[in-house]
């Protein structure tokens, strides 16, 4: 927790895929304060067409770079949300090349009975997290 | 936003996969009061036997057409939801080809500041949308 | 309802997928008292660097056969949830041979009018359902 759906456009080669991971997951350590290995990530490629993503009339290019991520988490600050959205391009940007201009975010919350990391229990309720 | 995710049976035409992703983003403008270029959609295309999509008891038959759609959106009134459901079964059959009975929704609603639409920054909180 | 987007490491056969299928549609209705035909499926299978499944310093050890279920559904209780948890994991290893350690389940939830189960109508509003 959280839990990461990331989205790009297919072509990209397996060591860039793999720096977008890192550093998407690096942008989560540096926000929400969560253990290192508190990754949990799914990455589709999808071709062009199949993945629109567009501007809502702010004047924003995107490219074949683009990025969306969807985020579940347990509830995060205002503060937070807005370090993770800044944190992850500016290491998107720097560590893989994506620009800031192709980095789009949507998370959503849910509860400390919402997860199980395994063993069936929810570990947020048992004391074990 | 809002963010669809849409599901199908593989095994469709670019064209018609097209026909889909362009319906139902006419059903959002239709419904949600959104600026035209407020499109954000992905699209899976899954083998049957794994995209199980039964009925509740209600007593509907799906078909290999069928569309599953998720949709990620600030809140939205039971009405504009409504709206959206009746408008895109409408759209789906009038311009795809996709029955009624073939088409289910469900909606995840999250907030202001569960959003950022690039450049790191949260739109609907800086003033920008 | 619940809507249910189950990933897996690629490989496995069909037969497995099935069993996997099946099994956490049997836990769904033991925990949820839902009716047998409330079976909404979606199956992922993902190469095994593009689905990183951690432990938050659990301790747990994953393996290929880790199975990560996202749960879309209206209001459950705790205890509801926690019987999921429990019951999808014995399921799963004594009828699919998956490790109580490989599963992680994240559950996020909607309202009455956040479904339309087809015909563009929102079942849980109209008394359908």
């Amino acid at each position: 927790m959280p839990f990461l759906t990331i989205h790009v456009v297919e072509g990209r080669s397996d060591e860039d895929l793999s720096c977008l991971l890192d550093s998407i997951h690096a942008a989560v350590l540096d926000a929400f304060s969560v253990p290192e290995r508190d990754r949990y990530q799914i990455l589709h490629q999808h071709p062009a067409s199949r993945f629109v993503v567009q501007d809502t009339g702010l004047g924003i290019t995107r490219t074949s770079s683009r990025v969306l991520i969807e985020i579940t988490s347990r509830p995060r600050t205002t503060g937070e949300k807005q370090a993770f959205y800044a944190g992850v391009c500016a290491r998107l940007d720097a560590e893989c090349g994506v620009a800031p201009s192709d980095v789009v975010v949507t998370v959503t919350e849910n509860g400390d009975d919402d997860w199980s990391f395994g063993h069936g229990r929810a570990q947020f309720l048992t004391g074990e997290l």
